[in-house]
């Protein structure tokens, strides 16, 4: 079994060293500096253009699996391309395309292709989708999450281990939601409200735009996805977005026509840079509200994930890379067999599989509680 | 007696007005829309170019006195321009070069030029300067100060009759004070503390650059000037300056090299423009604490000035232009004789002038009430 990863970033590289266990893992990216650190393990490091169609297609030539971990802007073409070689993929680029779009070419070439199997999206509409299987009867679905850092620093208390461009777009894009049946949209950051955590203290939620494919495959009255951030945050950003300084629109500056929310990532990204090695967190709840055997009842999922010092990697990576590395497992274990484009709440469905990410991610010590 | 006003800005306009009740008055600026607004009024209204030395010179020639009250950039030498043509001024342009250089030239054409007469610089200097000279001996000097608007509006609860760039440099340049008899500085916005003012409400003072001439002229052990917002204020601009949001050196934004501070400034410009006729008020408090006849006290003079809805002259423009324009009664009148340059602490010297100066700003309903 032969599987490369594409992307070899914060989370493309602790997920070839997880398969390398395994499999006979390859890893590839252009930037050669981030190819050099896992010269020591058992990996082969291959430096091409991804964005070249068909670079890509002569390098997937005798590979088996594929995990798409390349940044968000080239996800879907990149995906478009190994599905059409006829590669199995799981995919946790996040592009903001409709990856659905490539459920037909993915039943035409026979490929199992999971999108958005990182861990919310991923995780989250696994646990959501296996809940609402288990009612009798869904009422409400809640989801919760949040990555931060253990040392809060004035002001923002937040640190990203991604470009600061990518959580700003989360705090202006409005968020869908869906209230008594129907999706409606609320405003980024709104609706805040403190929440208690044990082990980590009090936390505001705010509405993001996180349910995504939840919308449509799922068929619950109410659902919410909320960012969790420690308090102040999202006022503080609703000062920034309110003032203008999120603005997508360039206006001219003696000049020079410059779009405000490149100013404001470029500061940011000095304020928000985690550090290698800085300690960090994820926490998550997913919570289903309905009815089963006759009686109202509240079941939840609760994850709270940290920074693993001894082998340096972030807990945003462990989370969302070992929810793929799963996934890739599920399916070479033939567990899931949906031949298609499958968003991960398809996963959900099936207990077996459910069980047997829960199982894979807690051998990583990435531990979702079960609370009833 | 000819007087002109060079600037028919936000205070420029309401000084003409008032000295055109007694004095056969000039108003020069070269935006005539700015003129346009005075048709009415029995003033002379004159477009011209005052940048140009030569230009001005020859509009100065048959005239008595000029207030000075052009744009700060451009202060300095208009200031330099109106001494050298022998002509007596009161000068509100509060430019950022050291005034004082011009008092040999002023000795020499025999000119009576009194420099930073506002409300603060000026009528705050005025009376540290007399509440000093009322008191044997002079412990401390404090001065609180600031213009808001009536109508708190989040986040910044916060408007300015002029450009968002000069109220930021009072948030970035270093605050000088004087303690133990020395000077030393302070971080702008620092040392927060929270004030309440009778009809306003709390308030929070910081430490702000306003002492200026203050530090060399007066022989006070320790004093501050601290600038007064809304509460919050502070800390929201501490958020933007810690964050790089004030810096004034440029930065690549691909491709385009701006300077953060222009991009902030042109943003918070709409956030902070003071609408025609909004209501806002002036508050300032100088207090002086030290010993009379054997005995501990703490004397202070306090205003509380409001926008005036039937001459649609916002506070700051009141209080500012008319302890200007009192200043140039004050000589015309006699009660000031000092040839030279001579900042407004000069005037607090002598009681006779306070009284004039007060009266005359009491009459214009800007009423300092002295508590002792």
């Amino acid at each position: 079994m032969k599987i490369v990863v594409l992307g070899g970033g914060l989370i493309g590289k602790p997920i070839a060293v997880d398969l390398a266990k395994d499999f006979d893992t390859g890893l590839i990216d252009l930037d050669i500096s981030k190819l050099k650190e896992l010269e020591k393990q058992n990996i082969q490091l291959i430096q091409a253009d991804i964005g070249n169609a068909e670079t890509l297609k002569a390098l997937l030539k005798d590979v088996d699996f594929v995990v798409n971990a390349v940044p968000g802007f080239m996800g879907y073409e990149t995906l478009k391309t190994i599905i059409s070689c006829g590669k199995h993929v799981v995919d946790i680029a996040f592009s903001p395309e409709d990856v659905m779009q490539l459920d037909e070419l993915a039943k035409e070439k026979g490929v199992i292709a999971i999108s958005d199997m990182g861990v919310a999206p991923g995780m989250s509409n696994i646990l959501a989708s296996y809940l609402d299987t288990q009612l009798d009867r869904t009422d409400s679905i809640k989801i919760y999450v949040g990555g931060l850092p253990l040392k809060r620093e004035w002001p923002y208390e937040y640190k990203a281990g991604f470009s600061p461009i990518d959580v700003i777009e989360e705090y202006t894009r409005p968020a869908r939601i869906v209230q008594h049946g129907k999706m409606v949209t609320k405003e980024a950051l709104s609706e805040v409200e403190l929440m208690d955590f044990e082990e980590i203290g009090t936390l505001e939620a705010f509405n993001s735009d996180g349910l995504r494919s939840l919308i449509y495959t799922m068929d619950v009255p109410d659902m919410v996805e909320k960012t969790l951030r420690y308090p102040g945050h999202a006022e503080l950003m609703r000062v920034f977005r309110e003032s203008g300084f999120f603005g997508a629109s360039a206006i001219d500056i003696k000049g020079n026509l410059v779009r405000p929310i490149d100013l404001t990532s470029k500061l940011l990204f000095e304020k928000w840079k985690l550090a290698r090695g800085e300690e960090e967190f994820t926490v998550m709840k997913i919570e289903a509200s309905g009815v089963k055997d006759g009686k109202s009842c509240t079941w939840s999922y609760n994850l709270l994930d940290r920074y693993d010092a001894a082998s340096g990697v972030h807990s945003m990576a462990r989370t969302t890379g070992y929810a793929a590395t799963a996934a890739v497992r599920l399916v070479i274990n033939g567990h899931y067999k949906h031949i298609g484009l499958s968003v991960p709440e398809y996963i959900g469905r099936q207990k077996n599989c459910v069980e047997f990410m829960l199982g894979e991610l807690a051998k990583r010590k990435v531990v979702y509680k079960y609370n009833c």
